[in-house]
């Protein structure tokens, strides 16, 4: 293939995820149709389907690529820039959640939202899905390893159950917003979580 | 209405709920049909409409009757056994979340399902499923009371947040299980909060 041409179809491949992502997170997966998708795009149905032959290649690759950069961009990455990881992990909750726009408020993680309805449905999707969510474990681990080797955790804190924890509060307080919506909430399970933190750190 | 006639309508309707909890729980609410759930009960479908005319109002029934019950006696009325609240949470955590069974390892919390499925598709059963999820927080919140009051908690705990908290941290936890199927996650989740709690009480 010519390189413009392949550049050409990387570009139109990474529009049909961006279409599909804001569908699927507004709408649920099952409840948009590959038509709906190709309607708000700017391309045809036929290079739709060269893309993604069906529709759950294109949740498979929307999961496997999109959602695994998202969650690395806002939550792992971030982390980069605090010296003491729980510091990271606080400024990750109130950016990603406490301080969520209004609109999203109603609609949780994109990740969770796509385990909850998919993982006992589809058995490829739930290993796709468990994949990313190990990664987000593994990845926040890996730097709580880092802070606890620059000595900002005590050194008993066992990291992976630490990241477990945090990951699993995070989605926990996605879940709940979806139903309750109330940014008080939220901002109380912020203060909760620091409350933990300062139990684990060194003074 | 004769006595016995009120009493068999009773138990009919009791029936219709009971096979209609398993098949959702199991299936979602979006992809079990009435007439699937009447073929599994020993009903007619014109009993079933009399009880229930819309599967809306099947739905929203299960929510604030069935759900409402469910989480009164799997999280709250064990409590009243406890004299520290904590240890009365710690022991709801390992038997509805530890110690679930292998089969339902995968299903996740009924109620959190319904909100997770329901909640942004239809705002009548958001309102239902936040008030249970509601009253989850507030029968926490008064026994996380009782227990400052009798001296087991630092009369300085916010029971509000603590009990926002310990919900959301027991969904999360149906929620990450879901996808990782993993009793070892589950079991690290249960010695966290026990960490936590440590820091709460009263020495």
């Amino acid at each position: 293939m010519e390189k413009k041409q392949k550049r050409d179809s990387e570009k139109t491949r990474a529009h049909i995820l961006d279409v599909a992502f804001l569908e699927i997170y507004t709408h649920s997966f099952q409840a948009v149709s590959i038509d709906r998708i190709v309607s708000k795009t700017q391309v045809t149905k036929g290079a739709f389907f060269h893309h993604f032959p069906t529709k759950n290649d294109l949740g498979y690759t929307l999961a496997d690529e999109y959602l695994r950069d998202m969650m690395q961009d806002r939550w792992i990455k971030p982390l980069r820039r605090f010296k003491d990881p729980l510091q990271g992990v606080l400024h990750c909750f109130k950016t990603n959640i406490v301080d969520m726009p209004d609109e999203f408020l109603g609609f949780g993680c994109p990740l969770n939202n796509l385990c909850q309805e998919m993982a006992t449905v589809d058995p490829k999707f739930r290993d796709i899905l468990a994949s990313v969510l190990t990664m987000w474990i593994e990845e926040t681990k890996r730097h709580l390893d880092r802070g606890k080797e620059a000595g900002y955790l005590k050194p008993e804190t066992d990291t992976l159950a630490l990241a477990e924890y945090i990951v699993t509060m995070q989605e926990g307080a996605f879940g709940i917003s979806k139903t309750l919506r109330d940014r008080k909430v939220l901002q109380g399970l912020y203060e909760s979580l620091k409350v933990y933190f300062e139990l684990i750190k060194v003074k």
